[in-house]
């Protein structure tokens, strides 16, 4: 990936170019990893890749992680600093260095605020913006190599899932459904788990229900909404089971819930509308009297993050292109009795749309 | 809990008069667990305790937590924002209800710089500041009951530990020896693990070496630094042993260092600055001829964070008080040969200092 970190931060500089950006800052955090491969907790001392309009960028670290990220950012510039050292100052040195009279610096998205205010103070004629300006529009079409690190993370949720049809859940707790589906994802390649939501019951009503010690029972119905990473690229897929016989009232919105999601998924290819997409789910559920209980957004972007651009909400009028990847994912939810919610990825494809998961999509019944 | 949390968001008014902050804004992070107890990730849904000067905080969410959250805060007033609303506006709403001519805003240092710039952006009369002036110095000095919390939490550490020193470490990789601590935690009581660092032989000499595929081997020197959470309150502490017989030099550092970290507690009390306490460790290793060595700070402060205030560190004239918290944790690396550091958690009492660790801190050699 090395050749490819080089071509992003090319890339990020012919963005900068474009949009009169002089300097790039950022953060440990997903963009920290598009650019440079280095994925690291974000801690209170300063470590943030800064990219000047040419060059190679500079890596401002701590001594204390000098050792261990040396050879990983092979490209860049060391900058390091020492335990008494203002890095703040070193990123405010290597922007006046530019000799601008009001540089424009952009600052990841997920950068510190506390840091930004410290920078602000560090150039009063400096003017700052979000770099999702640039990140965010590079990091939205993704090449066919990430599609290809998508498409295996996806198969690999799938595995997990049908692994997970096969045992028994009755007497189980949301917790323990929730550490043996953690488990299927290891088992099946993810290297890490980055969330599972095991809703039972009137908990399925709560989107982001976080499981709990309620025991499924037979008549419950179970939202299951889980993502783990392959080489840092995320999964994420929803798929809603009954323990035993479910009320009726779940299969007639199980129905709606999963025609909904086929709907919008052929709506999808380039040119149709974030929003097209969320109304064509919409409408679907409003058409049946549900549209008052579909209460989010029908989708996200996914990618290095679980929550990315595009987001397919109503009002987004961005237009789908080739190569961008998002959920799909209308669900209906009843307070206190149940909810229902069914969730594949999707990549735009040069004349529609391809998805990531496809795992059985049927209303089962387990044990 | 939920008195102790009013109780923290009067303080925080308290503060905001004496500082002349007119509105603080908290996204999620261990200062929204601090006054409200809200235990969430951040995401791009903005979810913020917003707090004027009077009157109860403002719980500012997405429609999608509302079921889940609501009864969490219940002292606080609900704003809930639908998917299509931009929730900074509504945060600017709060702040310009005051109908201050410049307020001064105060956000939570871990906010996302792009929520920042929004804000900025919404309210271009306001002032905005680093809430860590309020919050830092609140969260600085535990209550009893938080230090009881803590001596839980690094009973547990300690427990871990005891038990993983009858276990066979030779030939186990770096990463199980890692997932072997972890399970130790939790089956000690940690509700989570936050961190596990297992560094052998010459990777020992990474302070925050990742684990990986090294397998232990008979003279390795390991570092094992580990900690997890108790009702959100960290433990922290880390141990050095060996595999079989380590290198003779290794046994002549071991001992400098565990002296140093002694010297240093020995030197906590009220009145005594973080500086001073950095200074012991320092000059006990300097004295020596390893000062070159400890590469980093002698410790940092430890509460809902694992790295918090106040930072043991060189030049930081703040004078302890009783109710700090922190750890000493002096180490001495060799590149490429090894690396030993031995660290306890301690509490500021009134006339001394507390360990809050407690397990054997010998040079134990391993089978």
């Amino acid at each position: 990936m090395a050749g490819e970190h080089e071509r992003r931060c090319l890339a990020a500089q012919r963005a900068m170019a474009t949009r009169g950006v002089d300097c790039l800052v950022v953060a440990p955090s997903s963009d920290l990893i598009y650019l440079a491969g280095i994925a690291v907790e974000p801690s209170e001392r300063l470590l943030a890749l800064v990219l000047l309009p040419f060059g190679p960028p500079t890596l401002v670290l701590p001594r204390l992680e000098a050792t261990k990220l040396a050879e990983v950012a092979a490209f860049a510039s060391l900058a390091v600093w020492e335990e008494t050292e203002d890095p703040v100052a070193l990123v405010a040195r290597l922007v006046t260095s530019l000799g601008a009279d009001s540089p424009v610096v952009a600052v990841g998205e997920r950068t510190f605020a506390g840091t930004l205010l410290r920078l602000q103070r560090a150039l009063p004629e400096a003017t700052f913006v979000s770099a999702d300006a640039i990140l965010a529009e590079l990091r939205l079409i993704k090449s066919p190599a990430e599609v290809a690190l998508m498409r295996a993370a996806g198969a690999m949720a799938d595995e997990a899932y049908v692994h997970l049809l096969g045992e028994k859940l009755s007497g189980r707790t949301e917790t323990e459904v929730a550490d043996l589906l953690a488990g299927l994802l290891r088992r099946a390649g993810q290297e890490s788990v980055s969330f599972v939501i095991v809703g039972s019951g009137p908990n399925s009503a709560a989107p982001h229900h976080a499981p709990g010690g309620r025991r499924l029972a037979p008549g419950d119905v179970v939202v299951l909404d889980f993502g783990g990473t392959h080489e840092h690229y995320q999964s994420d897929m929803t798929r809603t089971i009954a323990v035993g016989e479910p009320p009726s009232a779940a299969k007639r919105v199980y129905e709606l819930v999963a025609q909904a999601q086929e709907v919008a998924f052929r709506t999808v290819r380039p040119g149709v509308t974030a929003s097209e997409v969320d109304a064509a789910a919409r409408a679907h559920l409003t058409a049946a009297g549900f549209g008052d209980l579909f209460i989010h957004r029908t989708g996200h972007g996914l990618g290095l993050d679980v929550h990315e651009e595009p987001y397919i909400v109503a009002g987004n009028p961005l237009p789908l292109r080739e190569g961008m990847v998002f959920s799909i994912e209308p669900g209906v939810y009843l307070p206190g009795e149940f909810g229902v919610r069914v969730e594949d990825i999707v990549v735009v494809t040069a004349d529609g749309a391809e998805r990531l998961n496809n795992a059985p999509r049927e209303f089962f019944s387990l044990g």
